[in-house]
């Protein structure tokens, strides 16, 4: 059954790497293709040793001149194909629905209209004739300004299947995202929720995409926080192919900056059961088993470290490793990763490698947004911290922290219904402030600071330690990097970036600390159980 | 005495205009010289008719190419100057202080050493060469990575006294900016004053510029802000000529999108008594006619209407005649705008521009931060509001609202002392909380929301009052123009630029009016006493 997952790593293009962290485009440069495709050889064989099999070489945002990959720049496309084949890894293409009036000189793109759909299927001809193991196609529509169906009044399904139809006298496949916002939010109307989104649109489209297109869901109903609930899509579609998405480019999670090891996050989704205990047992990773199979954005650039972060390398193999085997265990995966990232010295390295990133996640969770409220980033970068910067903006992403208490309320009884879109039991453990997981209590409920955590804190004392303890975290990670200095078990290059990159951590994380503990504690005035100082 | 005024426009270059809301540059495009000089030649006339003598042609951030305007590309400087001589207009140019070493290929630009002066002393030889009516020199140096004589340990008067000795043999003077902010400060130090920074630089070095060196203040102590007290600086450099520096473009007042007419701002200024009504009546017009007289950066750039909004106009026809008589009433000034502006119709427009301009100001600040204390801006482009936005940054804008109160405590008691940089009666005045003037009164003392002001109000039920009122009045702005609609009293196309751009200031004014409210209620508790929606 693994043999159907189907892994792309959706890379961007033009040599500007959109939400990327580690240098230039592997496959672009000045908006063509490098003359020197040496670097993507060896990217394929990074990739293959992780298990990855796909890429979509283009951003999904798609612009003028990428959307002529599709047809005259076909030559470069093949290019790329060249240098990946050999590892066996398949070339997909991220395409934009306007491409038969962008490109085709239509005056629609109207997925039913026939001459829109002759379009479609021999733009695909002409691209398998060129590329005859072509994967498929990447879409994101009708959503941050990418055009789509709904300018036509047709459903997603619709649109998915002109180019599904397309692609499959070839075998090729559609990579379609559930990902749709075009509508902004207004933060004075409490009433309306960015996370229903994604499943008020598509759940009611279960059963109508075509056998050759894979629905591409965010494993978060919100945008890749270190902290989310898993999408309610997931359980709602039994009728569709769905992908589960993550996002190894660290883009809220350190930007490969900081020390940020995914893989025990992943995990936890991937072994998370949608139905509950007695669903049978089945969890997200079974769903995409059964469907299109785990899908991320690329985390890797021209960097000579591939990821900024000589240490982020690992987050690219642990994606590529759980896609096939989701019940590994991120240690060991971590033990495999150092193996051929040092060969002579992993034995050595392995404690030190342990005690920097086995935690790093949750040291990350622990001096960032807390308990699952999330976007607490500067806006835009989406680097460091802003507790307001998203507060009274468009984008549906707020905490609601006044004097009182802190948190989005998203029940049934009281709030935006959000958490009805989860099968039981999650609607119910969701529904109750009591039953709710600590972790992600303020995603659901909107509590006062004195609330008491399963864990026996109040919120504001939870927020002070969690952010005391993620800085002196963030410091042993630093001691233990620090007594490799001089021993020879690290390059000395790398272990200079890497030390360089964890003073930074700990610049940002007190960073963190001092400006959300200031922030609750101006707002609440409740001071620290512990009389630490907070500015 | 007014002959001695000297009002430099800054302009900016490379047709990119640095916080310019009128389109790009009148002089330049892709970095150099426009071909077509005739909007320059009508530029001139405009700026004759106002009043303005003098301009700055580049940003006062001097990049690469633009530096070379002192050098090999004076041949475009002479083209401006034959474009502005017919109107009387001299040109200066804004130079880096590190021309010597960029330019000149020393190894140095020690304001000291022989060579540097040398090569200062050559350049303005040629500058003078080829435009012998030459202005002088504006330099921003040790301030926004600019570089500056602290590098090589010399303080400012040292380094304006090398450009100012170059220039004098010529009648040439340097407008030496008083601004340095290389330090970024720590909003967890609440020590430091960002505020202070002018005056502990400057005052100390008072007697000891070159007698052609004109130190240019700005006219308060933070940043254009639409309410700020009158700088200390202004009161501690009798032995030195200083120029006092508006804010013609409207960064922090709607940036040409709001109607913002400054001149009733710039009066205010203009006759504020430095020293009290016992200080001989000496007010800030005076201090500038016995030194360096007005400058501003200028709103201009190649739109249509030159400013972008057609009424902002206005503006730099009011910093003109201000500038040569500081004691002109705003209002008149707007007639006389209206008389060359609508020659046909302005008597009939009078009503109008007077109900939508004499208050705009006022009006502005009604909707923007309360009180005084300014920055609530969106940072970087600093549009619209973000109240936390400067909150948690190094750049020395804070308002340090929590549950109980807000403001700057800037008192000697208990706070920066910065109170102390006046003199009496100013200093007793701003210190207490009691007497400090309502609309000062949070850029001086951080106070709880229950607090009284002179009028009578609390300042909590004050900013609610305000925000409410701001709006409000824009609506009946926009009441008053929509009146015009097809009345020939104005050109068709010029009502619906404006009738657009009210309607952005509307919106605008209403995102800040809930945006301010809300923060302040969530924060406070408070509730309007009128009863009306804080969303």
């Amino acid at each position: 059954m693994l043999d159907h997952w189907d892994n792309v790593a959706v890379h961007p293009v033009m040599g500007q790497v959109e939400r990327g962290y580690a240098g230039g485009s592997l496959f672009w440069r000045d908006g063509v293709l490098r003359e020197d495709l040496t670097r993507v050889r060896a990217y394929a064989r990074l990739l293959a040793a992780a298990g990855i099999n796909a890429v979509a070489i283009n951003n999904v945002n798609v612009h003028a001149a990428e959307a002529r990959l599709l047809t005259d720049r076909l030559g470069e496309v093949a290019a790329i194909a060249a240098e990946l084949r050999p590892y066996g890894i398949r070339v997909h293409l991220s395409v934009s629905f306007a491409s038969p009036v962008v490109l085709g000189g239509l005056d629609t793109a109207d997925p039913v209209r026939e001459e829109v759909r002759r379009w479609w299927a021999a733009a695909a001809g002409r691209v398998y004739a060129a590329v005859p193991d072509f994967g498929g196609f990447v879409v994101k529509a009708d959503s941050e300004g990418q055009p789509g169906p709904f300018a036509y009044g047709r459903s997603h399904a619709d649109g998915a299947g002109a180019l599904a139809d397309a692609l499959a006298p070839h075998g090729g496949v559609v990579h379609w995202r559930a990902f749709v916002y075009n509508h902004r939010q207004d933060w004075r109307d409490r009433s309306t929720d960015r996370a229903r989104a994604a499943c008020d649109h598509f759940a009611p489209l279960d059963g109508r995409f075509a056998d050759n297109v894979i629905l591409q869901v965010k494993h978060g109903p919100m945008d890749f926080q270190p902290r989310e609930p898993v999408s309610p899509v997931i359980a709602a579609m039994p009728a569709t192919k769905l992908a589960v998405e993550f996002q190894v480019t660290q883009e809220y999670t350190g930007q490969q900056r900081h020390v940020c090891y995914l893989a025990p996050m992943w995990s936890e989704i991937l072994g998370f059961q949608p139905w509950g205990p007695d669903g049978g047992g089945r969890t997200v990773a079974d769903v995409a088993a059964g469907g299109g199979g785990l899908v991320a954005v690329s985390n890797a650039g021209d960097d000579p470290y591939w990821t900024g972060h000589p240490l982020a390398q690992a987050n690219l193999y642990a994606f590529g490793r759980l896609a096939w085997d989701p019940r590994l265990d991120p240690a060991a995966i971590l033990d495999e990763w150092a193996g051929l990232t040092f060969p002579a010295t992993a034995a050595e390295l392995r404690g030190t490698l342990h005690a920097l990133m086995d935690g790093s996640w949750r040291t990350y969770e622990r001096y960032t947004a807390p308990l699952g409220v999330g976007f607490m980033v500067r806006p835009g970068h989406h680097y460091g911290p802003d507790v307001d910067g998203y507060e009274y903006t468009p984008w549906g992403t707020y905490h609601f922290a006044d004097r009182d208490g802190v948190g989005v309320d998203r029940t049934r009884a009281t709030g935006t219904g959000f958490t009805g879109q989860y099968p039981r039991p999650w609607r119910e453990v969701y529904e109750s402030a009591a039953r709710c997981p600590d972790e992600l209590l303020l995603f659901f409920h909107h509590v006062p600071y004195g609330h008491v955590l399963r864990s026996g804190a109040t919120v504001i004392q939870h927020i002070y330690d969690t952010h005391f303890a993620g800085v002196e975290e963030v410091a042993e990670m630093r001691a233990h990097w620090d007594k490799l200095d001089g021993t020879g078990l690290v390059d000395p290059a790398l272990h200079s970036r890497v030390t360089e990159l964890l003073e930074e951590q700990r610049r940002c994380a007190e960073e963190w600390r001092d400006q959300v503990n200031a922030y609750f504690f101006r707002k609440s005035g409740v001071p620290d159980a512990h009389g630490r100082r907070i500015p």
